[in-house]
Protein backbone atom coordinates (compact mmCIF):
# COMPACT_ATOMS: atom_id res chain seq x y z
CA UNK A 1 0.00 0.00 0.00
CA UNK A 2 1.60 3.28 -0.81
CA UNK A 3 -1.33 5.48 -0.49
CA UNK A 4 -3.73 5.48 2.39
CA UNK A 5 -7.13 5.73 0.68
CA UNK A 6 -9.98 7.68 2.49
CA UNK A 7 -13.52 7.68 1.89
CA UNK A 8 -14.81 11.60 1.73
CA UNK A 9 -17.31 10.85 4.91
CA UNK A 10 -14.24 10.04 7.29
CA UNK A 11 -12.37 13.40 6.46
CA UNK A 12 -13.70 16.52 8.44
CA UNK A 13 -13.37 20.03 7.56
CA UNK A 14 -11.03 19.85 10.29
CA UNK A 15 -8.81 17.27 8.63
CA UNK A 16 -8.11 15.21 11.70
CA UNK A 17 -9.01 11.32 10.94
CA UNK A 18 -9.53 8.46 13.29
CA UNK A 19 -9.69 4.87 11.71
CA UNK A 20 -9.58 1.80 13.75
CA UNK A 21 -9.82 -1.23 10.79
CA UNK A 22 -7.58 -2.87 8.26
CA UNK A 23 -6.06 0.30 7.85
CA UNK A 24 -5.51 1.17 11.15
CA UNK A 25 -3.68 -2.05 11.26
CA UNK A 26 -1.64 -1.31 7.91
CA UNK A 27 0.18 1.60 9.38
CA UNK A 28 1.03 0.46 12.57
CA UNK A 29 2.51 -3.41 11.70
CA UNK A 30 3.56 -2.90 7.98
CA UNK A 31 4.32 0.65 8.10
CA UNK A 32 4.84 0.86 11.98
CA UNK A 33 4.20 4.39 12.22
CA UNK A 34 4.81 6.48 15.37
CA UNK A 35 3.24 10.02 16.75
CA UNK A 36 4.71 12.38 14.09
CA UNK A 37 5.05 10.17 11.39
CA UNK A 38 4.18 11.08 7.94
CA UNK A 39 2.04 8.79 5.72
CA UNK A 40 0.56 10.07 1.80
CA UNK A 41 -2.88 10.29 2.00
CA UNK A 42 -6.03 10.66 -0.66
CA UNK A 43 -9.54 10.82 -0.96
CA UNK A 44 -11.74 8.46 -3.10
CA UNK A 45 -12.25 10.34 -5.96
CA UNK A 46 -10.76 13.47 -4.44
CA UNK A 47 -7.22 15.50 -3.62
CA UNK A 48 -3.50 13.72 -3.17
CA UNK A 49 -2.24 14.74 0.33
CA UNK A 50 -0.14 13.81 3.38
CA UNK A 51 -1.17 12.76 6.46
CA UNK A 52 0.79 13.03 10.23
CA UNK A 53 0.36 10.58 12.66
CA UNK A 54 -1.47 12.45 15.65
CA UNK A 55 -1.99 9.10 18.00
CA UNK A 56 -1.26 5.17 17.60
CA UNK A 57 -2.36 2.20 20.17
CA UNK A 58 -4.14 -0.50 20.42
CA UNK A 59 -7.85 1.30 19.42
CA UNK A 60 -6.54 2.83 15.98
CA UNK A 61 -4.88 5.30 14.62
CA UNK A 62 -5.50 9.02 14.44
CA UNK A 63 -3.70 11.37 11.78
CA UNK A 64 -4.13 15.06 10.50
CA UNK A 65 -4.37 15.28 6.94
CA UNK A 66 -3.64 18.10 4.92
CA UNK A 67 -4.73 17.91 0.98
CA UNK A 68 -2.58 19.61 -1.93
CA UNK A 69 -4.36 20.89 -5.04
CA UNK A 70 -7.23 19.97 -7.03
CA UNK A 71 -8.81 16.56 -7.34
CA UNK A 72 -6.84 14.44 -10.71
CA UNK A 73 -8.41 14.39 -13.44
CA UNK A 74 -10.32 11.08 -13.92
CA UNK A 75 -8.82 9.00 -16.29
CA UNK A 76 -9.57 9.13 -19.81
CA UNK A 77 -8.34 5.63 -21.40
CA UNK A 78 -11.17 2.42 -21.66
CA UNK A 79 -10.69 -0.92 -21.26
CA UNK A 80 -12.62 -3.59 -22.44
CA UNK A 81 -11.79 -6.65 -20.70
CA UNK A 82 -13.50 -10.56 -21.40
CA UNK A 83 -14.28 -11.65 -17.97
CA UNK A 84 -11.37 -13.73 -16.48
CA UNK A 85 -12.26 -16.51 -14.06
CA UNK A 86 -12.71 -14.80 -10.46
CA UNK A 87 -8.90 -14.50 -9.47
CA UNK A 88 -7.58 -12.96 -12.18
CA UNK A 89 -10.37 -10.59 -12.56
CA UNK A 90 -9.89 -8.89 -9.28
CA UNK A 91 -5.73 -8.58 -10.17
CA UNK A 92 -6.58 -7.09 -13.83
CA UNK A 93 -9.08 -4.70 -12.07
CA UNK A 94 -6.30 -4.17 -9.80
CA UNK A 95 -4.22 -3.61 -12.40
CA UNK A 96 -6.65 -1.13 -14.62
CA UNK A 97 -6.72 0.84 -11.51
CA UNK A 98 -3.51 1.51 -10.94
CA UNK A 99 -2.72 2.00 -14.58
CA UNK A 100 -4.88 4.43 -14.53
CA UNK A 101 -8.09 3.79 -16.51
CA UNK A 102 -11.29 5.73 -16.10
CA UNK A 103 -13.94 3.28 -17.32
CA UNK A 104 -13.53 -0.60 -17.39
CA UNK A 105 -16.19 -2.59 -19.08
CA UNK A 106 -16.78 -6.37 -18.02
CA UNK A 107 -17.70 -8.20 -20.68
CA UNK A 108 -18.93 -12.13 -21.93
CA UNK A 109 -16.56 -13.46 -24.88
CA UNK A 110 -16.91 -16.62 -26.29
CA UNK A 111 -14.28 -18.00 -24.57
CA UNK A 112 -15.43 -16.98 -21.18
CA UNK A 113 -16.77 -19.66 -19.07
CA UNK A 114 -20.35 -18.69 -18.03
CA UNK A 115 -19.65 -19.28 -14.18
CA UNK A 116 -17.85 -16.91 -13.83
CA UNK A 117 -20.29 -14.44 -14.77
CA UNK A 118 -22.17 -15.54 -11.40
CA UNK A 119 -23.51 -12.81 -9.46
CA UNK A 120 -21.43 -12.96 -6.92
CA UNK A 121 -17.98 -12.65 -8.60
CA UNK A 122 -19.59 -9.26 -10.29
CA UNK A 123 -21.21 -7.72 -7.13
CA UNK A 124 -20.13 -4.05 -7.66
CA UNK A 125 -19.09 -3.81 -4.10
CA UNK A 126 -16.40 -6.61 -4.72
CA UNK A 127 -15.85 -5.02 -8.32
CA UNK A 128 -14.70 -1.50 -6.49
CA UNK A 129 -12.48 -3.42 -3.99
CA UNK A 130 -10.32 -4.48 -5.87
CA UNK A 131 -10.35 -1.22 -7.52
CA UNK A 132 -9.54 0.87 -4.92
CA UNK A 133 -6.44 -1.81 -3.98
CA UNK A 134 -4.94 -0.82 -7.50
CA UNK A 135 -5.45 3.04 -6.48
CA UNK A 136 -3.64 2.23 -2.91
CA UNK A 137 -0.87 0.83 -5.01
CA UNK A 138 -0.59 3.19 -7.98
CA UNK A 139 -1.31 6.48 -5.78
CA UNK A 140 -4.03 7.32 -7.40
CA UNK A 141 -7.65 8.59 -5.99
CA UNK A 142 -10.07 8.07 -9.32
CA UNK A 143 -12.18 5.32 -9.04
CA UNK A 144 -12.74 3.85 -12.95
CA UNK A 145 -16.45 3.44 -13.88
CA UNK A 146 -17.76 -0.05 -13.65
CA UNK A 147 -20.02 -1.69 -16.30
CA UNK A 148 -20.79 -5.35 -16.48
CA UNK A 149 -22.16 -6.48 -19.63
CA UNK A 150 -23.14 -10.23 -20.08
CA UNK A 151 -23.96 -10.37 -23.88
CA UNK A 152 -21.45 -9.57 -26.49
CA UNK A 153 -23.28 -8.77 -29.61
CA UNK A 154 -25.97 -6.67 -28.21
CA UNK A 155 -23.18 -4.75 -26.16
CA UNK A 156 -20.72 -4.07 -29.22
CA UNK A 157 -23.91 -3.51 -31.60
CA UNK A 158 -26.10 -1.38 -29.49
CA UNK A 159 -24.27 -0.04 -26.63
CA UNK A 160 -20.52 0.22 -27.43
CA UNK A 161 -20.53 3.76 -29.37
CA UNK A 162 -22.80 4.87 -26.46
CA UNK A 163 -20.89 4.46 -23.50
CA UNK A 164 -17.02 4.21 -24.97
CA UNK A 165 -15.60 7.58 -26.35
CA UNK A 166 -14.63 7.43 -30.34
CA UNK A 167 -10.98 7.59 -29.49
CA UNK A 168 -8.26 5.39 -30.67
CA UNK A 169 -9.82 1.54 -30.49
CA UNK A 170 -7.62 -1.37 -30.32
CA UNK A 171 -7.92 -5.00 -30.06
CA UNK A 172 -5.35 -7.15 -28.57
CA UNK A 173 -5.22 -10.39 -31.12
CA UNK A 174 -2.24 -12.59 -31.18
CA UNK A 175 -3.12 -13.67 -34.67
CA UNK A 176 -3.15 -9.86 -35.96
CA UNK A 177 -1.07 -9.30 -38.66
CA UNK A 178 -0.42 -5.87 -37.32
CA UNK A 179 2.11 -5.67 -34.57
CA UNK A 180 1.26 -3.26 -31.46
CA UNK A 181 4.05 -0.66 -32.56
CA UNK A 182 1.78 0.28 -35.70
CA UNK A 183 -1.12 0.78 -33.25
CA UNK A 184 -2.80 4.05 -34.50
CA UNK A 185 -2.24 5.35 -31.33
CA UNK A 186 -2.90 9.66 -31.31
CA UNK A 187 -0.15 11.65 -29.80
CA UNK A 188 -1.28 12.76 -25.97
CA UNK A 189 -4.83 10.94 -26.77
CA UNK A 190 -6.65 8.44 -25.33
CA UNK A 191 -7.19 5.14 -26.36
CA UNK A 192 -9.57 1.90 -25.60
CA UNK A 193 -8.08 -1.75 -25.01
CA UNK A 194 -10.02 -4.67 -25.88
CA UNK A 195 -8.28 -7.22 -24.06
CA UNK A 196 -9.59 -11.13 -24.88
CA UNK A 197 -9.50 -14.27 -22.16
CA UNK A 198 -7.05 -16.21 -22.02
CA UNK A 199 -7.62 -18.05 -24.94
CA UNK A 200 -8.22 -14.74 -27.13
CA UNK A 201 -10.73 -13.68 -28.71
CA UNK A 202 -12.84 -15.74 -31.45
CA UNK A 203 -12.36 -14.37 -35.45
CA UNK A 204 -15.94 -13.51 -35.04
CA UNK A 205 -15.80 -11.45 -31.85
CA UNK A 206 -12.99 -9.29 -33.62
CA UNK A 207 -14.53 -8.78 -36.35
CA UNK A 208 -17.36 -7.32 -34.89
CA UNK A 209 -15.15 -4.92 -33.03
CA UNK A 210 -13.07 -4.51 -36.41
CA UNK A 211 -16.36 -3.44 -38.07
CA UNK A 212 -16.62 -0.80 -34.84
CA UNK A 213 -13.10 0.97 -35.48
CA UNK A 214 -10.87 -1.63 -33.36
CA UNK A 215 -7.77 -2.48 -35.09
CA UNK A 216 -6.32 -5.80 -34.27
CA UNK A 217 -2.56 -5.85 -32.96
CA UNK A 218 -0.46 -8.60 -32.24
CA UNK A 219 2.14 -8.12 -29.09
CA UNK A 220 3.60 -11.21 -30.73
CA UNK A 221 2.90 -14.87 -30.62
CA UNK A 222 3.86 -16.10 -27.11
CA UNK A 223 0.60 -16.04 -24.62
CA UNK A 224 0.75 -14.54 -21.72
CA UNK A 225 -1.32 -14.40 -18.65
CA UNK A 226 -4.35 -11.88 -18.84
CA UNK A 227 -2.65 -9.62 -16.28
CA UNK A 228 0.37 -9.89 -17.95
CA UNK A 229 -0.61 -8.95 -21.52
CA UNK A 230 -2.65 -6.21 -19.83
CA UNK A 231 0.71 -4.29 -18.32
CA UNK A 232 2.55 -5.36 -21.31
CA UNK A 233 0.37 -4.32 -24.30
CA UNK A 234 -1.07 -1.24 -21.92
CA UNK A 235 2.59 0.06 -21.71
CA UNK A 236 3.17 -0.33 -25.21
CA UNK A 237 0.29 2.24 -26.34
CA UNK A 238 1.03 4.20 -23.34
CA UNK A 239 4.40 4.56 -25.03
CA UNK A 240 3.17 5.10 -28.47
CA UNK A 241 1.35 8.20 -27.77
CA UNK A 242 4.24 9.72 -25.73
CA UNK A 243 6.93 9.03 -28.33
CA UNK A 244 9.04 12.52 -29.61
CA UNK A 245 7.34 12.97 -32.61
CA UNK A 246 4.11 12.11 -32.10
CA UNK A 247 3.33 15.24 -29.87
CA UNK A 248 3.12 16.82 -26.05
CA UNK A 249 3.25 14.11 -22.88
CA UNK A 250 -0.51 13.44 -21.78
CA UNK A 251 -0.46 15.79 -18.88
CA UNK A 252 -1.23 13.00 -16.20
CA UNK A 253 1.86 11.49 -16.20
CA UNK B 1 -0.85 -24.22 -20.01
CA UNK B 2 -0.47 -23.80 -23.34
CA UNK B 3 2.45 -26.06 -24.58
CA UNK B 4 3.14 -29.64 -22.97
CA UNK B 5 7.00 -29.74 -21.47
CA UNK B 6 8.84 -32.82 -22.36
CA UNK B 7 12.07 -33.58 -20.81
CA UNK B 8 14.59 -34.62 -23.30
CA UNK B 9 15.27 -38.14 -21.71
CA UNK B 10 11.17 -38.93 -21.92
CA UNK B 11 11.37 -38.65 -25.52
CA UNK B 12 12.83 -41.88 -27.60
CA UNK B 13 14.01 -41.60 -31.15
CA UNK B 14 10.15 -42.58 -32.45
CA UNK B 15 8.73 -40.35 -30.20
CA UNK B 16 6.18 -42.25 -28.67
CA UNK B 17 5.89 -40.46 -24.96
CA UNK B 18 4.10 -42.22 -21.61
CA UNK B 19 2.71 -39.48 -18.95
CA UNK B 20 1.53 -40.07 -16.00
CA UNK B 21 2.02 -37.10 -13.27
CA UNK B 22 0.37 -33.77 -13.22
CA UNK B 23 0.95 -33.30 -17.25
CA UNK B 24 -1.47 -36.28 -17.97
CA UNK B 25 -4.11 -35.34 -15.35
CA UNK B 26 -3.88 -31.63 -16.90
CA UNK B 27 -4.20 -33.57 -20.31
CA UNK B 28 -7.22 -35.11 -19.36
CA UNK B 29 -8.88 -33.06 -16.80
CA UNK B 30 -8.35 -29.54 -18.50
CA UNK B 31 -7.56 -30.28 -21.50
CA UNK B 32 -10.06 -33.40 -22.03
CA UNK B 33 -8.12 -34.91 -24.84
CA UNK B 34 -9.33 -38.28 -26.39
CA UNK B 35 -7.36 -40.73 -28.44
CA UNK B 36 -6.75 -38.58 -31.66
CA UNK B 37 -6.35 -35.18 -30.15
CA UNK B 38 -3.91 -33.14 -30.63
CA UNK B 39 -1.76 -31.16 -28.45
CA UNK B 40 1.64 -29.25 -28.97
CA UNK B 41 4.66 -30.11 -27.17
CA UNK B 42 8.17 -28.79 -26.93
CA UNK B 43 10.88 -30.35 -25.24
CA UNK B 44 12.86 -28.13 -22.85
CA UNK B 45 15.78 -26.67 -24.49
CA UNK B 46 14.77 -28.06 -28.06
CA UNK B 47 12.57 -28.06 -30.24
CA UNK B 48 8.80 -27.82 -30.61
CA UNK B 49 6.28 -29.53 -32.45
CA UNK B 50 2.98 -31.44 -32.90
CA UNK B 51 1.57 -34.36 -30.38
CA UNK B 52 -1.04 -36.59 -31.33
CA UNK B 53 -3.06 -38.77 -27.88
CA UNK B 54 -2.78 -42.68 -28.95
CA UNK B 55 -4.18 -43.88 -25.25
CA UNK B 56 -5.65 -42.05 -22.60
CA UNK B 57 -7.11 -43.92 -19.45
CA UNK B 58 -6.34 -43.12 -15.77
CA UNK B 59 -2.90 -45.15 -15.75
CA UNK B 60 -1.36 -41.91 -17.93
CA UNK B 61 -1.41 -40.64 -21.66
CA UNK B 62 0.52 -41.41 -24.18
CA UNK B 63 1.42 -39.90 -26.87
CA UNK B 64 3.52 -39.98 -30.49
CA UNK B 65 5.35 -36.29 -30.66
CA UNK B 66 6.40 -35.08 -34.13
CA UNK B 67 9.25 -32.12 -34.10
CA UNK B 68 9.29 -29.36 -36.56
CA UNK B 69 12.47 -27.67 -36.92
CA UNK B 70 15.04 -26.21 -35.17
CA UNK B 71 15.22 -25.64 -31.59
CA UNK B 72 14.41 -22.06 -31.37
CA UNK B 73 17.60 -19.90 -30.03
CA UNK B 74 17.90 -18.48 -26.34
CA UNK B 75 16.87 -15.55 -25.61
CA UNK B 76 18.95 -12.83 -26.09
CA UNK B 77 17.75 -10.24 -23.10
CA UNK B 78 18.52 -9.83 -20.00
CA UNK B 79 16.50 -9.46 -16.52
CA UNK B 80 18.62 -8.11 -12.86
CA UNK B 81 15.83 -8.69 -10.69
CA UNK B 82 15.80 -7.55 -7.01
CA UNK B 83 14.57 -10.37 -5.08
CA UNK B 84 11.12 -9.86 -4.08
CA UNK B 85 9.43 -11.84 -1.78
CA UNK B 86 9.19 -15.65 -2.63
CA UNK B 87 5.72 -15.42 -3.77
CA UNK B 88 6.18 -12.47 -6.39
CA UNK B 89 9.88 -14.01 -7.29
CA UNK B 90 7.73 -16.97 -8.64
CA UNK B 91 5.61 -15.01 -10.84
CA UNK B 92 8.11 -12.77 -11.84
CA UNK B 93 10.43 -15.94 -13.02
CA UNK B 94 7.42 -17.22 -14.48
CA UNK B 95 6.84 -14.03 -15.97
CA UNK B 96 10.23 -13.46 -17.21
CA UNK B 97 10.35 -17.15 -18.87
CA UNK B 98 7.10 -16.02 -20.66
CA UNK B 99 8.61 -13.08 -22.32
CA UNK B 100 11.62 -14.87 -23.71
CA UNK B 101 14.38 -13.47 -21.21
CA UNK B 102 17.50 -15.35 -21.76
CA UNK B 103 19.04 -14.67 -18.66
CA UNK B 104 17.99 -13.83 -15.14
CA UNK B 105 20.48 -11.88 -12.28
CA UNK B 106 18.41 -12.14 -9.25
CA UNK B 107 20.28 -9.88 -6.57
CA UNK B 108 20.09 -8.32 -3.40
CA UNK B 109 18.81 -4.87 -2.94
CA UNK B 110 18.59 -2.24 -0.06
CA UNK B 111 15.15 -2.39 0.07
CA UNK B 112 15.12 -6.40 -0.30
CA UNK B 113 14.07 -7.99 3.06
CA UNK B 114 16.83 -10.87 4.31
CA UNK B 115 14.28 -13.26 4.74
CA UNK B 116 13.88 -13.14 1.03
CA UNK B 117 17.29 -14.54 0.74
CA UNK B 118 17.05 -17.80 2.45
CA UNK B 119 18.31 -21.33 0.57
CA UNK B 120 14.39 -22.33 0.53
CA UNK B 121 12.95 -20.28 -1.65
CA UNK B 122 16.36 -19.53 -3.98
CA UNK B 123 16.92 -23.09 -4.10
CA UNK B 124 18.00 -23.97 -8.06
CA UNK B 125 15.55 -26.66 -8.62
CA UNK B 126 12.84 -24.21 -7.66
CA UNK B 127 13.22 -21.72 -9.79
CA UNK B 128 13.29 -23.65 -12.21
CA UNK B 129 10.43 -24.98 -11.98
CA UNK B 130 8.93 -21.40 -11.92
CA UNK B 131 10.94 -20.72 -15.58
CA UNK B 132 9.53 -23.74 -16.91
CA UNK B 133 5.68 -22.46 -15.70
CA UNK B 134 6.34 -19.05 -18.21
CA UNK B 135 7.64 -21.60 -20.85
CA UNK B 136 4.85 -23.79 -20.79
CA UNK B 137 2.29 -20.35 -20.52
CA UNK B 138 4.18 -18.78 -23.52
CA UNK B 139 5.07 -21.64 -26.07
CA UNK B 140 8.95 -21.96 -25.06
CA UNK B 141 11.08 -24.18 -24.87
CA UNK B 142 14.78 -22.12 -23.82
CA UNK B 143 14.81 -22.29 -20.09
CA UNK B 144 16.71 -18.98 -19.12
CA UNK B 145 20.51 -19.42 -17.34
CA UNK B 146 20.02 -18.13 -13.56
CA UNK B 147 22.10 -16.87 -11.30
CA UNK B 148 21.82 -15.86 -7.93
CA UNK B 149 24.06 -13.04 -5.80
CA UNK B 150 23.48 -11.91 -2.71
CA UNK B 151 25.65 -8.53 -2.41
CA UNK B 152 24.74 -6.08 -4.71
CA UNK B 153 27.92 -4.48 -4.36
CA UNK B 154 30.64 -6.89 -5.10
CA UNK B 155 28.17 -8.17 -7.97
CA UNK B 156 28.22 -4.85 -10.27
CA UNK B 157 31.92 -3.72 -9.68
CA UNK B 158 33.29 -7.49 -10.27
CA UNK B 159 30.84 -9.63 -12.10
CA UNK B 160 28.33 -7.73 -14.12
CA UNK B 161 30.52 -7.00 -16.77
CA UNK B 162 31.52 -10.50 -17.31
CA UNK B 163 27.94 -11.99 -16.74
CA UNK B 164 26.05 -9.18 -18.68
CA UNK B 165 26.50 -8.69 -21.96
CA UNK B 166 27.25 -5.01 -23.54
CA UNK B 167 23.76 -4.65 -24.59
CA UNK B 168 21.70 -1.37 -23.87
CA UNK B 169 21.31 -1.20 -19.98
CA UNK B 170 18.56 0.16 -18.65
CA UNK B 171 17.21 0.75 -14.84
CA UNK B 172 13.83 0.99 -14.05
CA UNK B 173 13.46 4.09 -11.59
CA UNK B 174 10.50 5.82 -11.11
CA UNK B 175 12.12 9.00 -9.80
CA UNK B 176 14.32 8.96 -13.75
CA UNK B 177 14.05 12.13 -15.31
CA UNK B 178 13.89 10.33 -18.40
CA UNK B 179 10.94 8.45 -19.77
CA UNK B 180 10.91 4.66 -20.99
CA UNK B 181 10.07 6.65 -24.45
CA UNK B 182 13.98 7.42 -24.75
CA UNK B 183 15.50 4.53 -23.34
CA UNK B 184 18.26 3.81 -25.54
CA UNK B 185 17.39 0.30 -26.66
CA UNK B 186 18.93 -0.11 -30.66
CA UNK B 187 16.81 -1.97 -33.43
CA UNK B 188 16.59 -5.49 -33.03
CA UNK B 189 19.18 -6.03 -30.59
CA UNK B 190 19.18 -6.93 -27.13
CA UNK B 191 18.84 -5.25 -23.78
CA UNK B 192 19.45 -5.57 -19.86
CA UNK B 193 16.86 -4.28 -17.62
CA UNK B 194 17.51 -3.97 -14.08
CA UNK B 195 14.18 -3.85 -11.99
CA UNK B 196 14.32 -2.63 -8.34
CA UNK B 197 12.28 -4.53 -5.50
CA UNK B 198 9.14 -2.94 -4.53
CA UNK B 199 10.16 0.51 -3.31
CA UNK B 200 12.55 0.69 -5.85
CA UNK B 201 16.37 1.22 -5.99
CA UNK B 202 17.94 2.89 -3.51
CA UNK B 203 19.73 6.45 -5.27
CA UNK B 204 23.54 4.93 -4.10
CA UNK B 205 22.25 1.60 -6.12
CA UNK B 206 20.84 3.28 -9.22
CA UNK B 207 24.65 5.49 -9.53
CA UNK B 208 26.56 2.35 -9.18
CA UNK B 209 24.49 0.72 -12.07
CA UNK B 210 24.75 3.86 -14.14
CA UNK B 211 28.53 4.22 -13.76
CA UNK B 212 28.27 0.59 -15.61
CA UNK B 213 26.22 2.12 -18.94
CA UNK B 214 22.55 1.85 -16.91
CA UNK B 215 20.65 4.63 -18.20
CA UNK B 216 17.55 5.31 -15.47
CA UNK B 217 14.55 5.37 -17.11
CA UNK B 218 10.94 6.27 -15.63
CA UNK B 219 7.92 4.66 -16.88
CA UNK B 220 5.68 7.76 -14.97
CA UNK B 221 5.33 8.31 -10.89
CA UNK B 222 2.72 5.35 -9.99
CA UNK B 223 3.94 2.42 -8.40
CA UNK B 224 3.09 -0.76 -9.63
CA UNK B 225 3.30 -4.49 -8.14
CA UNK B 226 6.80 -5.78 -9.35
CA UNK B 227 5.27 -8.40 -11.51
CA UNK B 228 3.31 -5.29 -13.92
CA UNK B 229 6.22 -3.50 -13.34
CA UNK B 230 8.04 -5.96 -15.32
CA UNK B 231 5.48 -6.72 -18.26
CA UNK B 232 5.21 -3.05 -18.73
CA UNK B 233 8.45 -1.88 -18.94
CA UNK B 234 9.67 -5.11 -20.87
CA UNK B 235 6.81 -4.52 -23.09
CA UNK B 236 8.15 -0.59 -24.25
CA UNK B 237 11.60 -1.66 -24.33
CA UNK B 238 10.39 -4.77 -26.74
CA UNK B 239 8.57 -1.94 -28.86
CA UNK B 240 10.99 0.67 -29.30
CA UNK B 241 13.27 -1.70 -31.04
CA UNK B 242 10.67 -3.00 -33.27
CA UNK B 243 9.44 0.72 -34.20
CA UNK B 244 9.52 1.32 -37.79
CA UNK B 245 12.52 3.96 -38.67
CA UNK B 246 14.71 1.76 -35.99
CA UNK B 247 15.52 -1.01 -38.17
CA UNK B 248 13.84 -5.08 -38.72
CA UNK B 249 12.05 -6.89 -35.86
CA UNK B 250 13.98 -8.93 -34.30
CA UNK B 251 14.46 -12.42 -35.75
CA UNK B 252 12.35 -14.06 -32.68
CA UNK B 253 8.98 -12.53 -32.63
Amino acid sequence: VNLLLLHPHEVPPGGEVGLADRRARHLREVLRVAPGSEVRVGVIDGPLGRGTVLRCDAQGVTLRCEFEGETPPAGSDTLLLAVPRPKVLARCLELASALGYGRIVLLRSWRVEKAHLGSRELAPARLRECCLRGLEQARRTRVPELAVFSRFKPFVEDRLDALVPRTARVVAHPAAATPTARAPVAAGAPFTLALGPEGGWIPYEVEMLAARGFVPVSAGPHPLRVESALALVHGQLALLRELPGRGPTPSDR
